[in-house]
């Protein structure tokens, strides 16, 4: 993997740049939607390359759990598996084992769990992690990590980053002589003496990009930005900086002004089958009565196939319907959604107006909060 | 609406034609896909047109319900709604009142039930029926009908047919001026002497084309077969004739060579969402454990997407993942299943070699049960 910055704002952190991967070009500030179990819910991988995705997220943990990482090896890894040949970033399988499974014990070793399918109790550790994401033949793997709660006391977090230290060594010499990049995660908590000392003793190690981890998992948004602000400047410059399990559309915005390259989240795909569509005008909950007879686009100024196709009259109806069909076409309309706004942020930054762009986009989303919480 | 016959097998009844409609020409022997709800589950309008489909079925009681056939016509009709330029056929919504609604009276004016989707009460009439019918903008409207179970006596059975006459005199009536076919539906069970009443006091009043209804719903195979064999030949030649609810590839095969001109069935599209495909080579239940890393194509004779760009193995993962792109995948390799054979019945009727063709799809087929058999 190369990755080499190509423009960077003078005004703010935010930058554009290209990772270079066997699997071809990502241009970066680049936003990954999340394939947990081997498929992008609802939308195929042509329709995915349509939408413009760079590159896809695979979850460690669900695929090895199922169909097994192992398989997916002996049937020629996960690009060709699941029919997608741009790259693939998987995640080390921390943030799902922590959230997903039950924990039967944490120790230096690695993590013991039983899966959230059937029970069958596994360890995880950092050499299994790297091998599972060996097998899946990811572009970019993770080092395995503690991803630890919010809120969590110092004493504990600092406990947890010394580990993931450990395990990020561990990690880096089980992908030893991989083709494949490897990044490591900053973790600490909301603790910035944490955060400062994790990230020196990773680029001691050194790897191919930094992820800022352990955000998002319920701290207040402020001391989440607060954390992106003041930390992201200092990882190394010369690497790929991701900001995992990131956002909201404003935290994208937010994040690349502060330096990040990569993004990834379920908001756009997991709110799509919930009916809670990000517009140019506002958020929009399909399943709202006004909708009940309204013929125009969800929103008229998206060229996505649902917008240019259906009507909110008819996206209404199929959500309510359970219909499968409305998981798609709203999940068509969120990514376009998403990967439109990055497509933006790209355009403003190489072209020097990053700024004014960006006081645009938070006026807008202001304005439509209000009007939101007027109707 | 036109209907001609373009060739007739000099063998059989088999014949093939062309049903001509305000939107588009349907080549008949034609299969149409069901689009109960105002979607053919999974599938976007595109990807029928893609796999070929000339003609959709929509659901009379199912639209009536949610989201209201007045609503459907201030939005402009069910063609505009759902965005399927081609031509519709709506049913009745005999069928569904009788197998998905609670059942309250059914008397001379008309059927009162409760919604599977509410407990809420309606009425449904032939005026009614036919109302909902016209506001959805239906190419083809159907009478409205009682569809009898299996087993009935002869005697309910009589006195149903009876009151099904009356109510396509009076479905007639309901549908004068407007510019959509109407197709009257011959009801009698498996009673031929009151098939054959029926049958004529339908051709009595005169409709655009004729259904055969109340088969496929639990009869002995061979009853229904006896039935179609026997009746379809003295469905009036100039009309089309539809054979309702029907059916599996073989029925299809068989129905055309009674000279039915259209079927309609949900086969295709739920065993897909069950797991239960359609393929040159026999049925393929895809959640067996035989798939588990066969890398091969669910049929390599196929020419669909899903099995041009997956593996068996894929799409075994997806099914047992319960990954919403399944049902998708699995709805394209079946429909396109169903729509080929249909294209395959078509040129061989039309180049004369209709029974040649038939002797070996039966022959396959047998091969095909005594394979999956010794399994």
């Amino acid at each position: 993997m190369k990755f080499r910055v190509i423009s960077k704002d003078p005004q703010c952190e935010a930058r554009t740049g290209q990772i270079e991967t066997a699997h071809g070009v990502v241009n970066t500030p680049v936003f990954m939607p999340v394939g947990t179990a081997g498929s992008v819910k609802s939308v195929s991988p042509d329709e995915l390359e349509s939408l413009g995705a760079q590159i896809i997220l695979g979850n460690t943990y669900h695929l090895y759990l199922r169909p097994g990482d192992e398989r997916v090896a002996r049937l020629g890894g996960l690009h060709k598996f699941m029919g997608w040949n741009r790259p693939i970033l998987t995640d080390s399988g921390g943030f799902q084992v922590f959230s997903l499974a039950r924990i039967n014990e944490i120790g230096e070793e690695g993590v013991r769990f039983q899966s959230h399918i059937d029970g069958s109790r596994h360890l995880l550790t950092p050499e299994a992690a790297v091998g599972v994401q060996k097998n899946l033949g990811a572009d970019i793997m993770m080092c395995f990590d503690e991803c630890t709660p919010y809120p969590v006391s110092h004493e504990y977090a600092a406990q947890s980053v010394e580990r993931t230290v450990r395990w990020s060594l561990r990690s880096k010499e089980a992908a030893d002589g991989a083709d494949q990049a490897l990044f490591g995660i900053v973790q600490g908590s909301i603790f910035k003496d944490l955060r400062m000392k994790c990230l020196e003793k990773l680029t001691g190690i050194g790897f191919d990009g930094y992820a800022i981890g352990g955000l998002s998992v319920g701290e207040p948004k402020q001391e989440m930005l607060d954390i992106v602000n003041w930390l992201t400047p200092q990882l190394p410059a010369q690497a790929p900086r991701y900001l995992m399990g990131v956002g909201t559309p404003e935290d994208l915005v937010e994040g690349v002004r502060a330096g990040i390259d990569m993004f990834d989240c379920v908001m756009p795909t997991r709110n799509a089958r919930n009916g809670t569509l990000f517009t140019s005008r506002g958020m929009v909950h399909i399943k709202n009565n006004a909708y009940t007879e309204d013929p125009g686009a969800l929103d008229p100024d998206c060229g996505c196939y649902t917008c240019k196709r259906f009507s909110r009259a008819y996206l209404r109806h199929l959500f309510l319907s359970r219909e499968l069909l409305s998981y798609r076409l709203n999940t068509i309309h969120n990514l376009h959604y998403y990967l439109e706004l990055m497509a933006q942020i790209r355009a403003a930054v190489r072209e020097g107006r990053f700024e004014q762009w960006r006081s645009r986009f938070l006026a807008a989303q202001e304005n439509m909060t209000v009007r939101e919480a007027e109707d």
